[in-house]
């Protein structure tokens, strides 16, 4: 069993060699200077960096060899910081602030915020198509699985379905369909694409496509929990804002006695498909624990 | 020497062909219902396909196997529609039609917008990824060329250098640099790309890319052209539009008669590109000719 020490250093080590190496692909970008000051500012407003730390959790069960899994790493956060700035615009979400600091359309232009997004996005597939530490296969292997997580039936349908979501009542079944594929996938793509690149086989990787499904809705049930139970100072966002901006959430439809139920339940199923993809001592459990208990 | 016939030919087959595949493509996918609507929506809009109908051309060039060159065009004209869905958004050009229709955020809505382009940008990666026609070496290196031209350093580039020119007088200079960002990658990808695919040799395909470069010119100062002199029952738009926006054309910059001296250097320019990459005899050499002389 690892201990919280030991996955705090995991998560800091991991976090500062994502940064180190989203710091030193954006800066030597040749870019037009206020795409790139744009690009930089959204990606160093920081933040958790939970896709590249599951993607080097997965990738360190099977394989302890850091070289292949820099670029794919901070691939997946550049999509994940797109998707958050073109999900802050106006005509989405419409957030003036992001952790604290103006969202990137409110810093620059929505059409800076705009374009930076689309960069972001492009340059996460010529990062790993051009990286030296891969081979051919897993070059194709990766895009694959990144271009449809995040694209039209992955991130980008859980998007559109989210924001249909908001005029009407959604049954559980759709609330988990829409957390599915808009946190979902990415997590997936975390933790499948780790796995691949680590060598795990064929059947550890289809266990640990079954634990990211159930990660991926423990921290959408506990996103869901700390809204009611979270302490603003640690959370970033007032008490209730759900329940006041009229969003479905698993609280809304089970209770809170009913959600924190069925994050147990997802929490168990998770623990199972680790078991069976003999990665039960490895830092996928306990992220999943920390996922499931975070206080922000 | 091709007659007018036989370009006209190539260029309603090969459209045929594209909107044939582009159908086949986006219609197959199983994806939010009003996503995939305005995904279908931008698509069908039509326009002259001219990406992909250069691509075809330098394929064509060495290469009469048509499999091979089929999601290539596809991807091309799916990236080049999603330029064309955020470059029409308020917070971009706010431009409320496009070829006589209502723009996709006007027909549907902004935030659908957007998604469809970020939609297209990332599925236009998966088809390229996943065409069995081609080799894994073929794969890489269209993603390569794919991502480079329409990234940051590529389109995404010009479209933000656009966005600050038109505050601002620029020089001949920085127009071309604009041009040959924001339209001409996307042109220089359709026939590097194309080349490549045909196996064309290093060598040819070095002669090509000079090509390109003057042919995204030429594209380019015929706009401006047909802006002043133009018919706008051909053109779509009325009669010096670009001098009520304060554009930076070529025009303004160097009349009218200079702006056609230039096309004439721009078309010699790329002719004995066309000798250099033994294409002289191919279609590629009539396109340019068309796009020096179109009315539309």
């Amino acid at each position: 069993m690892i201990v919280q020490q030991e996955l705090n250093d995991f998560i800091n080590t991991n976090k500062e060699l994502i940064q180190h190496e989203l710091r030193h692909h954006l800066h030597q970008l040749d870019v037009p200077e206020r795409l790139k000051a744009s690009m930089i500012y959204s990606i160093q407003a920081g933040g958790k960096r939970l896709r590249p730390v599951l993607f080097m959790a997965s990738y360190n069960a099977y394989n302890h060899d850091l070289n292949k899994a820099l670029s794919p790493a901070v691939a997946l956060e550049m999509i994940h910081t797109y998707s958050l700035i073109h999900d802050d615009l106006p005509a989405m979400d419409d957030d003036d602030l992001r952790r604290g600091q103006p969202t990137n359309h409110k810093k620059y232009d929505e059409a800076t915020a705009i374009l930076a997004g689309d960069a972001l996005l492009t340059f996460s597939f010529e990062l790993i198509i051009n990286d030296p530490h891969l081979t051919d296969q897993q070059k194709i292997h990766l895009v694959q699985l990144l271009s449809e997580a995040s694209g039209p039936k992955g991130m980008v349908a859980g998007q559109i379905l989210d924001i249909e979501a908001e005029k009407k009542a959604v049954s559980l079944e759709e609330l988990e369909t829409i957390h599915t594929l808009k946190t979902g996938e990415l997590f997936r793509y975390a933790i499948r694409s780790g796995a691949y690149l680590g060598e795990a086989t064929h059947e550890q990787i289809v266990h640990l496509d079954e634990f990211a499904h159930y990660l991926g809705l423990i921290f959408q049930v506990q996103d869901d929990i700390l809204d009611v139970t979270g302490e603003p100072g640690k959370t970033g966002k007032p008490v209730g804002s759900d329940e006041a901006n009229e969003k479905n959430t698993y609280v809304k439809l089970l209770g809170l006695e009913g959600a924190i139920e069925k994050k147990k339940y997802y929490v168990k199923k998770a623990n199972k498909a680790l078991y069976d993809a003999n990665a039960e001592s490895s830092y996928l459990m306990s992220l999943a624990d920390y996922f499931s208990s975070r206080d922000h």
